[in-house]
């Protein structure tokens, strides 16, 4: 053990390999244990008829909520929008959240900004709703309703499997507010073990190895997958990753993109790839040195790393894995521990 | 001229320079001609008593939006998202959307995914407000409310002067739907005057020459400006910048703060600034390079520079003023041309 940091394994990145490697088993316990609990918090929430519905949340949890907010303007049609927390917490606002849904995500359940918030949003009237990895948290106790992401305990300081489980289960709860009983997620399970292993990690990661600047990219589904990765490479790699959605590249930072710095493309079939089609155009034509993460061929690319097909609205759940197993590469590579990250800890304190 | 990019003038970042200088005489049309138009538009969205606001925006545009929904929660009290085109776009997504206020924010009113979001939200019931530099434009033509930001043509390529036009068209916007006169703009073009000779700017410069990695950071209405202020350092000065709220920061991206990345934070006073105090402990505690813009000493340390003070809701005004001048500045220290990014266009065609 590292006397500095009591979350330092025996062997450097051991947890967080580990904890990747366990999501099949935890999508496997949340299809099977979870939609009894969904269900309750689905009809609850169709009671009360909500109109917009808006996600607080900090850090990889804030990925989470990006994709739910694809899910419920998508398939929901109702319009949605991530919280500020500082204007209750800070400024002190007081806005009317009648048919209003609030929606607080962490793994933890332990930040005051978010669990103060949350008490604010139900002083306001809106029903709330928790989803965190910890059932006996303040956040859970403190908002009308709960769901618990059951992705058993993370030690690594890096989110991985906290991350997907919270995406699988705000996806089943989408799926039960429209009426569906999760018949897209009958291969989840199968399709994760086969991310877990897919091949091509370790070639883009020694194709990376001595690279400090990246550029992530995605569109619609696939935009928090890119924001999340680049959040994974800067926290265990220290590497400066900026993620983009592939419209908001060509408005300004595309100028960024030189011999320097590559650009991890995420870009699965249906919609969110069709719509990087004219993206990965413009890098190509920059001559941008361009990887490609997806489930098929794009505009003759082929994806240097092929993660099984699911419905495009899960394909998140996948895309995510390998990008987890290259940050864990990299740090390994570069002599970094991706269990202890220097400056941080496992629940972060915010106001 | 540069044959290869007709935005490229005489003098290399001319352009910039003096659409950054010009600010406080935009500032001053604004003021003097755009109440009348913001008081029927106010009056207009009065009636329709939106209950949740959605803002549509790309790039620069979407920082002005940013401003925009902490002053729309923060001083009306309404609920307030950041639309995600591509939604509409891409998923042909068809939210209700009666009861909500729909704002297109673009300085050129051309983007074609912007017109068709809009476009869409007209058709499902919202009231559509385009706010842009150009009354001419098909945005503004499509939406059934427009504000014209009177920023005049702007020729740099990297936005300037229309960002600050648009921040105080939101602001009149908002001030007056609250009943307000733009009271506490009263001195703004006089500060703006001096924010563009703000010292403080070249030393920054100096300190940072060789700096490829950067974080900028700030909380509430300075958080925006902490966005916009990175853009512009990737667009014109191809920096690896990251922008951060100081919460987020502390919730994994700290890691990144090393050495070889100082942190630029933007610490108004009041409540943006005190949230802060914590965020500054944290890094004095990883012995950043911590450099502050603000308007008074922060936890016993000088801003580097020192802007004026105005109400803490227009501080966003001023404070972007000499970041854009930090922009300009380590570009031309680079021997880049701050008027012809490459890779860029004035007017960014996404759908």
């Amino acid at each position: 053990m590292n006397d500095e940091n009591p979350n330092a394994a025996a062997v450097p990145g051991s947890l967080m390999a580990a904890e990747v490697a366990e999501q099949p088993a935890v999508f496997d316990r949340i299809l099977t244990q979870s939609p009894t609990d969904v269900a309750a918090v689905a009809a609850r929430i169709a009671d009360a008829s909500p109109r917009f519905v808006v996600i607080a949340a900090r850090g990889t949890s804030d990925h989470a909520a990006l994709y739910f907010k694809y899910l419920v303007e998508i398939v929901l049609g109702l319009p949605c929008g991530l919280a500020s927390p500082s204007t209750t917490t800070a400024y002190a606002a007081q806005p009317n959240l009648s048919d209003v849904l609030w929606v607080a995500v962490s793994q933890s359940g332990g930040s005051p900004d978010l669990l103060e918030s949350t008490r604010a949003a139900g002083r306001a009237g809106a029903p709330t709703l928790a989803v965190t990895n910890n059932a006996e948290s303040p956040l859970a106790a403190a908002a009308e309703l709960h769901l618990d992401v059951r992705a058993g305990a993370e030690k690594a300081v890096a989110a991985t499997k906290t991350y997907t489980a919270t995406l699988l289960t705000l996806w089943l709860l989408v799926d039960a507010w429209r009426g569906g009983r999760a018949e897209a997620a009958a291969d989840l399970v199968e399709a994760a073990e086969a991310a877990v292993v897919a091949p091509g990690v370790d070639l883009v990661a020694g194709h990376y190895r001595f690279v400090d600047k990246i550029v992530l990219t995605g569109r619609g589904y696939a935009y928090p997958t890119a924001r999340e990765a680049a959040l994974k490479l800067m926290e265990t790699s220290y590497l400066a990753a900026h993620a983009f959605s592939g419209a908001d590249l060509l408005h300004g930072p595309l100028a960024m993109v030189d011999n320097e710095r590559p650009v991890l493309a995420v870009v699965p079939h249906g919609v969110a790839g069709l719509a990087m089609e004219p993206v990965l155009a413009r890098l190509r034509d920059r001559a941008a040195d361009l990887t490609i993460i997806g489930d098929r061929e794009h505009a003759g690319q082929e994806p240097a790393i092929l993660v099984p097909c699911v419905a495009e609205e899960l394909s998140p759940l996948l895309e995510i894995i390998p990008l987890q197993r290259l940050a864990h590469a990299m740090a390994i590579a570069r002599n970094q521990d991706p269990d202890a990250p220097r400056g941080l800890s496992k629940v972060t304190r915010t106001t």
